[in-house]
């Protein structure tokens, strides 16, 4: 229980913290006081408590208790928290949201003291499952994940999978800690202080629940003691608290949200704190010094081995590969959305079944969790149908700000799945992969370099797309052949070439085929496997486009944003003639040959349009 | 009550479905038999037992009962049960999978019974709750909507928001009936049989549950029957099924899923099946035949009219729009994820009332419900920030794939909003939906503009994107300008013009002071307001690349799939230059133009760019 010293002290802190709030939100003249005001005490209490073990002056600590503002628009508590802990000065403040500060908007990495950025709602606490989990089953350490959550953003779907996974998984070390304040943006959320709806919903996810008044004090103590002695399930706070807490004007009022006050408002409002203590310092307990032991990198264990003349799915070689390659990157796991038997992640979940995840179909839950596995030293292949990352595409947008080493592996691509039919194709994937900051997107076209990207990948820190395929690719590749990020390969080239194709993935076979048809006839080409889409070989690009009539690229994607669109970009501004064949008629179920073919993307196409450039 | 010889008709029906099941498969050669086979008698007595009410002469007559099929892989069974309709014939079941066939892997639209394309998971109930929408708060007509779920597929957020949404709405027209057969793809479901995990948390969300057992023909009639009774909740009829149910080899056994029988299994099935009576066929009741009244489009009610000196969002221009063109397209509905007041929807929330949807903070299940509303004749606009449209691709990927409608807008685009930082901006909006086949791409960069593209939006039966600013911008055009799709506006051309300089949205503002800047300068160039990113206007693009020494795109967008992109792209055979200037640094809070700046796309830019170009 909470002494009367300590009560005092955390009323102190919790004005202090208000007090920073008003004024740095009014200084910025933009940001969400009123969101900051309901969650004070709840923060306050976490933090300064003695519940939240955090070494301060070594915020990267494995041993850390971990938390995340999944409400990342109340970002001026999170930062008048740092504040009161000392760790931040209120000069620092006023530069909240000002350029080149790292108190951004919504919380970003740029500061210190955050785990991951947020701002897009519901993400935060699949960043938590994937924190909990590897605290409780990879290194086994006593940490513990707080999520600060808002009212809002439960109507979002992810939420939900987030909550599931973390029952599934029994992780009693994630403690979510519900602000309902009972107002959204634009008006009063679904169910608004109608505690009971969310306490039935959250409890029959199997969750424990605690319902409690969010400013008081005694309870919130309470509660989070209570916490402590969960042992196999997921806690949710869910605390009744007013938005606008602390200021009369403004509690539990509608057209308040995102809003400042003005300098006189706030000057009012700081009267209303009362006596405000500038002194007092929110003392944060530290966590026991455990040293958990790094992994030592060895060499892998197996050779790369495929026969020469056996065609082999590059989705499978992907799961050979991670097999492969774990003894030299100990810090993998692998995730997937209860599609490994397609992904062929489930060759590595027979060999290293302790490391790998199982997070069922729940994509947006499984990469929220990648990106809380890669904070916390981890490097996570995340797998399913290159289709269906589509379902995460904010959560790996949001991803790109949390300086993430995550590698996302799509197989499935492209309309050579065939039967399946268009939902299940890959179509628009590369595009999407390609326009996050700093990715790097691979295509692999055969087993050898599958395996020799899943290696670059996992040696690469950062976001990292591998697009695997359905159908058998016979191998084109030597085991000892190598594939740099950023390269390519000059499959075919001669004097006499007087186009360039490029392929990646299935489409090089195509490219291939195309080039022995057409060297039947006396006409040559040069065939370039493109196999790193970005960053891209600009030079051999160039050299390409110099010593041809004109670029020809081949891709079972849509045109938009993919290779074709890759090419032109790199060749932009060398005046080189491109064209690109790509999916651009509504694909439908068949075989895969007949598919590529009437899409124009076979070698059938390749070979006309070669024609048509002489 | 089902009589006796009802029974006896629904299980010969039932006997007859699988064999269609089993056949189909098998000479397709892949499907899902299992997945079929375990929701045999819930479909069979829907269909067949009286309760569905469709017209099958006229399967878009408004007053049909609506099935969705939301387990896609399940499309057997969809098919089985219109051949025992009489729709189909055996030999139509072997065109199943066949290039060509409307009977495709997963349904789409191809095959005239299906009421949207399914097969990504978890989308099925949100296109339901569109659907119900419509007939209790639009169109006002009984008609009830079916939907089909698979236990694997709860896991997906997305149902959990349809859930909460169609509860909020009271949508006691949307029934959804859970075939829970306890086997995922790769293995056991979450729950697995445990009804009881199903049964506490749907009802937590507010749907009546009704737990049955899913091949007790008298069963599921009675739970039908019940529900015809509900007055003001959905109902979820939760059925415990046998995967591969009718054959004992395969029944309930793992490794069965998306597998088929090989010839010499079908054969082995069929003879379990016992007598299979080919001659009868299923009975589907007819609907009512009310004529719902069909609105007449009238003038708008109101002339564009803003003052030519007065800066003006527009997202705030989208509003006004939408309660301009209402009149002229009384089909229309909004729906918006609890950003009304960011994007301006609520300026038509505030007319039109009874045509406003609040969705909360659930993207995935708004566009869902969208594309109901879409298929059900409605023309919806969806508005949300253009960043969180990122949360509902996979969605928006599907939509594509029936024939939608629907006009997304996202506001808030571009690191131009400034201070609220990276997690808020829409940098990979563009790309994003250059990505879907057949979309249209706008981006107006003033009032008027926007007023006149809304409008173009409303008229283009498609998917259509339009992209607002946060931030007020000049006004550019006279009222009496106009946009049509797939042009682009000159505003800017002399004989002496040396580069072209194409913008859009806010970065078209800059381009047009860099114009002022460089012309006293005495350099001048073309600039070009590419409104319409896609399709994109070639021929004005082609001139221009003629007529100067090279082309400068400016975007507040990621490079990637972006306007630079889309240019190359129309260009990328006329050897013209393109010089792309784009979001290419981590974006963070600040100032809008500091930002613009930062990141090199405002006029600063652009008129040292246009020098290097000299």
């Amino acid at each position: 229980m909470v002494n009367e010293k300590m009560m005092e002290k955390l009323k102190k802190l919790a004005t202090l913290i208000r007090y920073y709030i008003l004024i740095m939100t009014t200084y910025a003249g933009s940001g969400h006081p009123t969101s900051s005001l309901s969650g004070t005490e709840l923060m306050a209490c976490l933090l300064f408590g003695g519940i939240f073990r955090f070494d301060v002056d070594h915020p990267k600590s494995p041993n850390n208790d971990r938390l995340i503002f999944s409400k990342g628009h109340a970002s001026p508590l999170f930062y008048a928290l740092w504040t009161a802990a000392g760790e931040l000065s209120e000069e620092d403040l006023l530069t909240y949201r000002k350029f080149g500060s790292p108190l951004e908007g919504h919380p970003t990495v740029s500061f210190r003291y955050v785990e991951a950025a947020t701002g897009s709602l519901g993400q935060g606490l699949s960043i938590g499952v994937g924190m909990a989990l590897n605290a409780k089953y990879i290194d086994k350490l006593p940490y513990r994940t707080y999520v600060l959550l808002g009212d809002s953003e439960m109507a979002e779907g992810s939420q939900w999978e987030s909550m599931q996974i973390a029952a599934h998984y029994k992780l009693n070390n994630l403690i979510g800690i519900l602000d309902v304040n009972r107002l959204g943006q634009r008006g009063e959320t679904m169910y608004g202080w109608d505690i009971e709806a969310y306490e039935k919903r959250i409890s029959s996810f199997g969750w424990k629940t605690i319902v409690l008044d969010g400013h008081s004090i005694s309870g919130i103590f309470a509660a989070y003691e209570e916490t402590l002695h969960v042992t196999d399930q997921p806690v949710m706070l869910i605390g009744k608290t007013i938005k606008g807490k602390g200021v009369s004007f403004i509690e539990n009022k509608n057209g308040w949200h995102g809003k400042v006050l003005s300098k006189e408002e706030c000057d009012r409002a700081l009267k209303e704190l009362g006596e405000i203590d500038k002194s007092v310092r929110g003392e944060i307990s530290l966590p026991e010094d455990l040293r958990p032991k790094e992994p030592t990198p060895q060499k892998p264990l197996k050779k790369i081995d495929y026969p020469a003349d056996k065609p082999v799915a590059t989705r499978k070689a992907y799961g050979n590969a991670l097999v492969r390659i774990f003894p030299q990157f100990p810090n993998m796991v692998s995730l997937d959305g209860e599609v490994s038997n397609s992904t062929y992640s489930e060759i590595f979940k027979e060999t290293y079944p302790e490391r790998f995840f199982e997070m069922y179909i729940a994509e947006q839950n499984m990469v929220g969790a990648a990106l809380g596995l890669s904070r916390r030293g981890k490097i996570p292949f995340v797998s399913t149908f290159a289709a269906f990352f589509t379902r995460a595409f904010d959560q790996i947008r949001m991803s790109q700000y949390s300086d993430p080493n995550i590698k996302f592996v799509g197989s499935h691509a492209g309309v050579s799945i065939g039967e399946d039919g268009p939902s299940q194709m890959g179509l628009e994937d590369i595009a999407m992969f390609r326009a996050i900051l700093n990715s790097v997107v691979l295509y692999p076209s055969d087993a050898i370099s599958t395996e020799r990207l899943v290696e670059e990948a996992a040696k690469h820190h950062g976001l990292v797309y591998i697009r695997t395929t359905r159908k058998e690719t016979s191998i084109v590749y030597r085991p000892e052949e190598e594939f740099p990020i950023g390269g390519s390969k000059v499959l075919r080239r001669s004097d006499k070439d007087i186009a360039t194709v490029i392929g990646a993935g299935v489409t090089l076979h195509e490219a291939l085929e195309a080039y022995e048809a057409l060297r039947k006839e006396g006409i040559f080409i040069r065939v370039i496997d493109l196999y790193s889409i970005k960053p891209i070989d600009e030079r051999t690009l160039r050299e390409a486009a110099q010593a041809t009539k004109g670029i020809v690229t081949v891709e079972d994607h849509y045109a938009e944003g993919g290779i074709g669109e890759a090419v032109m970009s790199a060749l932009a501004t060398s005046r080189a003639p491109v064209y690109s064949l790509a999916v651009k008629k509504k694909p439908k179920s068949g075989k895969p040959q007949e598919l590529l073919d009437y899409e124009n993307i076979s070698q059938i196409g390749i070979v006309r349009k070669v024609k048509e450039l002489i």
